[in-house]
């Protein structure tokens, strides 16, 4: 695998756009992706109840298997807009299908903004109209940027393997989970990639890879109602079908893992107020679903946030946390490590506390990007988790009121 | 039911004293309360795997189902200590029970403060010393005032309710969820009664009001080590034992469920940093156990406390902690109400926004106690949890390092 610059327009075959639309003041707030021949898709979507229009719509366009564009608006999120905002999908889709000359299921659209206001559809469609004559193979990072909302960077991985003498590239572009403007919300993400794989495969990949990446991190534990990963793979690298269970497919299986991941880390490091990335790994699990459960609910436990924001190797937190995630380990055998750029500590050896040197513990947790390691001497599954430290800006963008 | 001024040693039959030890720096650090004849028993303990000592030794204590004391300290919690830490509580106990010549199984431990330390079993001591000279039926407040911690007010509450022709006293202290200074934790209640009431009844009630009591609060959604909540009930008020389902076990469970309600509330109003109190309550669930995850769900959202720190009715946020809940309700058909001491408005019906007046709803929600009302229209079950909002205060109290 080559990690190599690059973007959602990358891969073989694909262009992309990002425009102003006039949905948010200046920035830019519609982007569009389009494969040159039909692709491939695959998704996946909020767990939440309350979905909004675009996601229960896309629901229905992935059942098809294969589609050929995504629209994106950013600045309004049409959720909770009702059987009106179910329509503007349709129409977005049908719109974007006559401009672009395929069929409008196969138009996936997404939105990510304020809850309950409903789309401007002449701005939606004008959009459609410069979004058609700027797409481009250079497009892709001006898309990158239109799907931001609270995000301070864009974000982009692009990743090349070499499956039987062709390159397949695989590309993504994400916005994090950003809600400085209250109503807002949303994680999106947008894969392309040139390789022949099946819809069966590749939807199969995507649940399982959503589960070790998207699914492992947290900002503020709140999912909400537009969570979206959509994938594209258009077959124009000329690779042979990808087989599951082959050398290719676990060439780009991996690739295909480190895009996600890398995007997944890219949304905590850009989490709102976030000053400290935090990543907890759980070893010697007796089961992967309980490695993962105990990191996760590390990372999203408000005292260990705040304890990481204070520089403070507060491990009783980490073991409370822990305690209460529902998952089993035993408490007497677990030894705990922090570690950054500027050293390591064992904090705890089988449950119990070890003195260490606090001006020592302190100076690792200055670090930006820290590492918590439990070693559970119960099994041998692991799992990681990312998250952020909870800070004043956490409290005063999300505490701002609507205006 | 009569709410009456009173205190842990109001009920007949109760002493109580709280003292400094030397534990804390300067304030009470621990209490004791004492029956004068052996008393029914009954208690709850938190669910996290990792349990602190006296929370493990006290649940050996329960099962012999009447005790006559509770000896309390503040400033250590003994929690993650190992076998010293249980031998800890097993010589408190032993040690208090000569003191006050009862048996050392008569005698609950319970602990609040820094996880990880081994107690000082010198100042404990002399602390039961102090404790033991100085009970008494005036020394309930002392009491109260010896378990907080980074509580800003004593939490009390007393109640007396006519049993065929007798006064039955309930009488309840706690300390709250504070955790100002980092490895603190922990919510702690203690109920006294001088009711004449089997264990198992005891029990049984003490579970279920629990549920829907100190169950349905959060402060930031972190289950600590050694919550705990302990009944005593010495049938000193002279009344006919309680039996199940009858109007004497209605009337008193009434009264048992106010104290451990007001108990519950005072801690979320007296939470870290809290400045707001929340309750939500969703109506027309179809089932009891629904509504209840629905509300804590609400309450549990750190974008939804946010928000109320911001005073913004921002409705979106309550819909969304809904919907990912894990609960069932139907998002098209949810009307959501807010109000306060300055006024109602209604914001989403059938689960579509209602356009309402900002400026009311700014007044509405700028004032210190709101209350959020979803009705779902799937059923009757309905249930409240009651929350704080997130603030500054919380992110720089559980940000400081320790010192």
């Amino acid at each position: 695998m080559n990690v190599m610059e690059g973007n959602i327009a990358s891969p073989a075959g694909f262009k992309a756009a990002g425009i102003h639309a006039g949905l948010k003041k200046s920035r830019k707030d519609m982007a569009m992706i389009v494969s040159e021949c039909p692709a491939v898709s695959a998704a996946a979507f909020t767990t939440n109840r309350v979905k909004a229009a675009p996601v229960l719509y896309d629901m229905k366009i992935l059942e098809k298997g294969c589609a050929r564009a995504v629209v994106v608006n950013s600045g309004n999120a049409n959720a909770c807009t009702g059987d009106q905002g179910y329509k503007d999908c349709e129409e977005t889709a049908a719109y974007a299908a006559s401009r672009l000359a395929i069929a409008p299921d196969e138009v996936f659209v997404s939105s990510t903004g304020v809850i309950g206001k409903m789309l401007d559809m002449k701005k939606i469609k004008s959009g459609i109209d410069a979004l058609s004559s700027e797409l481009g193979y250079d497009g892709g990072s001006a898309a990158a940027e239109a799907i931001l909302t609270t995000d301070t960077v864009k974000k982009e991985v692009c990743v090349s393997v070499n499956l039987g003498g062709k390159e397949v590239k695989i590309a993504g572009m994400a916005k994090g989970s950003g809600m400085i403007h209250p109503n807002m919300a949303t994680m999106l993400c947008f894969i392309t990639s040139d390789a022949a794989i099946s819809h069966d495969v590749l939807q199969d990949l995507l649940g399982s890879t959503v589960e070790d990446t998207f699914n492992m991190i947290s900002v503020d534990g709140d999912t909400s109602t537009n969570d979206t990963v959509i994938v594209l793979a258009n077959g124009m690298a000329g690779n042979e079908m990808i087989e599951k269970g082959s050398d290719d497919y676990n060439a780009f299986r991996q690739a295909f893992d480190y895009v996600l991941r890398e995007l997944a880390k890219k949304i905590v490091k850009d989490g709102e107020g976030a000053d400290r990335f935090i990543e907890m790994t759980v070893e010697g699990a007796s089961s992967r679903n309980d490695a993962r459960v105990l990191a996760r609910s590390v990372v999203s436990s408000s005292l260990v946030k705040a304890a990481f924001f204070g520089s403070d190797a507060n491990w009783g937190r980490i073991l409370c946390a822990m305690g209460y995630s529902g998952a089993a380990f035993s408490p007497e055998k677990v030894d705990l490590y922090y570690s950054s750029d500027a050293g390591s500590i064992q904090v705890l050896h089988s449950g119990s506390p070890l003195a260490f040197d606090e001006t020592e513990a302190k100076k690792i947790l200055l670090e930006k990007e820290i590492y918590v390691r439990a070693v559970l001497h119960d099994g041998c599954a692991c799992a990681s988790a990312w998250g952020c430290d909870l800070t004043y800006d956490y409290v005063r963008i999300n505490g701002d009121y609507r205006s």
